[in-house]
């Protein structure tokens, strides 16, 4: 069963190792007891929905509560304290793209709110309805949408329903012996539908690309209408519809399916973790590779303090104490970054990256550790999130902040995001622990990917006043230095305020246009990425 | 001095080998003689300007001809006879993004009609005003704005003014030892602005990238205000605004500044020129290279009748029999097919990429015949458009047309457009020598790029006759097999009104509201991409 106020499957119980909660009580302080509600006493607030019957529509409050919460902080924070806030008045599951016209149908003429929902892993705010919403609201919940329904082998070309889940989709690809190869942390929740709505960018992005490249085509059910995007390999044929449904984040329709570039299975894959001595070192080294254009999957380089933790949380005190000897030997003591390299490929593809890979990065005193910590992270690739409970549980809370800035700008930018996260909670008299990594590579910059452990308030309202605070601190460090507000989240409403800055005027009023073009009545209008009333 | 009638400059006389000649008299019929206007005489028709002046426009009747055509057969044939149609009232040439604000501003006080103009290569009809424009007709010609205004190293970004040409671009890149790489084959021409705003790709688009790929940023002026996009790595923040820019193609702003992703000169580049013993292998062949993704940064396979035609019009009958009987000995005999393929990196990179694409072609039968072919390839890569001004003094007209569609229809396509060309032309009891190249691969599908070669008709009545009924046969043959209007050439006014095959009511729909929003007063509104009043 899915855990109803955290992350995963609750069968999975994370705990963290005596040596990290040591690490963290010395950098931040004890953390206290969480308060958890129970399910049923937050079930308990829930109003009577507003919504008329409607036969695929639940109106049971777990099944609300469930549908108006995603993964971000201050989703938690609600969930745990149990200090809820609007939810939705019910949520569908349909079973078929007539399903959801008939819904989308049902609910204008209602005058309801839709809010789309695909696994329920934003962690920027796209599920909750706004407190002052005057609508009930109904929640599609895509995910009983699953089906593989076409796969051309000639041209790779995978036709899905746009509710399949990460899992799911690539078992159905692996047994026809194909991969898309998206593999965000949250994979396993996260839907197809999703990652194209909101843009996303998983580990392995510099083999097979962000949710933009891998977008073939698809059908977006539209509250006046359809569009049906062909899945040409390239057109000059005017503006590319498939960006408008990009980034859309249920905006302007329900995508209903989609279809995908995906590959062969790869023959050979590997996770090499390559120390260097200097962030300065480290990010020489990637953007090198980068621009250099040799074919890896991945380039992860996290920074010294994140370097330093990795190697703290993993316990094994012993054998890190080995081999931080060996590395200072060899040129990387303190200050030390670690980059994670991906090869994947034919087995002579990969050798060849790899020899040309290690080669550049011993020009910038790189040592490779081989496969052995590659394998540590592959295996933990998806259950490093789980953490997270176990660090509720010990009185933490995280969060994460991402951005995406030419090279150049970089180090500034960690600098001011991790400042920004540090100031924030000092005005509560409290300490953070903030560390970050780059998780995706291109030749002309790079994203950033900054995490924050700091401890849990005494109350719901503290807890919230902090994130708030962190959250409004570090998203205008990031505007400040000229990023993205997002590189691979999305905007959702917790962001919606920060994306003028990137637009400019007159890019967020052409949006707007095209929202409203779309969707004059605003069955849709969630607030999320543009305000309402924009 | 440029050429008015015909491509290229009027100093580069190509010339028909009598081989080459005898070889299409054979196939189509001997040229009539061509009933070439004069300058002067083609000027003399022009009637007096509608504008008022303004110290930035030209109003001479030798500007507003020049400013009025472009490359398309349709084009060439209004010229060559003399028999023009509306012409544009006069051309400005801005110096500077406040001229380009100020002639924006007066043209929509003044209620005039603005179309922008790069390097005037377009083969879509992109500059002729229509016939029925009711309003006077400003031509924004963009090529004074032609600076390198930034160049960051670290992230490889060039901003530069839109207006540059391809030569002058890539010159003051290399200048700093860097390379853009983008390569059509009208580069000696063709504008940066114009490749972005008509999507444009180059024959090394593998490596280099699409358009798409490499416009970073820019600044658009509309007529309410300016776009300003930030060159980013990349972002998760909604819709990309660059998406808007590539194929606007002047209907929603004028482009002034593009930053572009660029690249360190290559160490080595080579291509070689390799056959297969079919079509079908061919195909095999490519499609193969590119799924698994070999490194190459050209492919561009020839069907059997271009590579017939090529060897034919190559001229030295005497060598290429020597080669014919070597290539059939080797298994590539009648209905053989040329590929070039382009590989461009480091040597160590060149020398792994060849060693790969050379073991995987042998697979299909593949034989190279190393750079020879390839040397000559590159050495006439933009010379070759200088053949349709010896052809039209031969007696024949050349047009092209190309489209994309994913592996498993590209047989059908090609055969379709070729049959449908021939048909035209078999309609006016004329013979057509039609031949195809896929010039662009990709993973999910190719390009098709197919010429047409026929003879002049007695009138220029006759002439567009045949063209019309050409383009409107292949237009519909491509729709018919789901392709795309344009591939890389854009839509311009002649392919408008099979967008909405493409696009579909609701996307047109949408892509004319944006349109609107951006030009309420249609300023811009040419006729291009979208049809007025759509």
């Amino acid at each position: 069963m899915r855990r109803w106020n955290g992350w995963g499957d609750d069968g999975v119980v994370a705990t963290l190792a005596p040596e990290a909660l040591a690490f963290l009580q010395e950098r931040i302080g004890t953390g206290p007891a969480p308060q958890d509600a129970t399910l049923e006493a937050v079930c308990a607030q829930i109003p009577v929905s507003r919504l008329p019957e409607h036969p695929l529509v639940d109106r049971s409050p777990e099944a609300r509560l469930r549908g108006s919460y995603g993964q971000s902080l201050g989703d938690w924070i609600a969930l745990r304290f149990g200090r809820i806030g609007r939810v939705s008045d019910g949520v569908a599951f349909p079973e078929s793209r007539e399903q959801v016209r008939e819904l989308l149908d049902w609910a204008a003429a209602q005058k309801l709110l839709v809010i789309p929902c695909g696994g329920a892993t934003s962690v920027v705010g796209h599920l909750s309805p706004a407190t002052e919403e005057p609508r009930a609201v109904l929640t599609l919940n895509l995910t009983r949408l699953r089906a593989l329904t076409h796969l051309n082998r000639e041209a790779q070309l995978a036709e899905f329903q746009a509710g399949v889940l990460g899992p799911d989709l690539e078992a159905q690809l692996r047994a026809q012996g194909y991969t898309l190869g998206h593999f965000p942390q949250s994979f396993e929740y996260a839907s197809l539908g999703g990652w194209v709505v909101t843009r996303s960018s998983g580990q392995q992005s510099l083999r097979y690309g962000r949710a933009e490249q891998w977008f073939a085509g698809g059908r977006l059910l539209t509250p006046g209408g359809e569009l049906s995007i062909p899945p040409l390999p390239a057109s000059a044929a005017g503006p590319d519809l498939r960006e408008w449904v990009l980034g859309s984040e249920g905006r302007i329709g329900v995508l209903t399916d989609v279809t995908v570039r995906v590959q062969r299975l790869p023959e050979c894959e590997r996770f090499l973790g390559v120390f260097l001595p200097s962030w300065e070192a480290g990010l020489a080294a990637v953007r090198e590779l980068a621009q250099a254009r040799v074919p890896l999957s991945m380039l992860r380089l996290a920074n010294a303090v994140e370097t330093d933790t990795t190697l703290r949380l993993a316990g094994h005190a012993g054998q890190i104490a080995w081999l931080e000897r060996y590395l200072a030997w060899r040129g990387c003591g303190d200050g030390k970054v670690l980059l994670f390299v991906g090869l994947t490929g034919t087995a002579a593809q990969v050798n060849a990256a790899q020899r040309e890979a290690i080669k550049l990065l011993r020009g910038f005193g790189g040592v490779s550790t081989g496969q052995l910590l590659g394998k540590k992270w592959a295996a933990k690739r998806f259950a490093g999130v789980y953490l997270r409970n176990a660090l509720w549980e010990a009185g933490y809370m995280v969060d994460t902040m991402e951005t995406a800035i030419p090279w150049g700008g970089t180090t500034a930018m960690v600098e001011a995001i991790e400042s920004a996260g540090r100031e924030a909670l000092a005005r509560f008299g409290e300490r953070c622990h903030a560390y970050t990594h780059l998780s995706h590579v291109y030749a002309s910059g790079s994203s950033v990917y900054s995490t924050f452990v700091f401890r849990i308030g005494a109350s719901a309202e503290e807890s919230r006043a902090r994130w708030l605070a962190l959250k409004a601190a570090v998203s205008e460090a990031i505007v400040a230095q000229g990023g993205t507000i997002s590189h691979q989240h999305g905007v959702g409403r917790d962001h919606a305020a920060y994306l003028p800055a990137e637009k400019g005027a007159a890019g967020l009023a052409a949006i707007a246009s095209m929202v409203r073009h779309f969707d004059p009545a605003g069955v849709l209008d969630s607030g999320n990425l543009v305000a309402s009333g924009e």
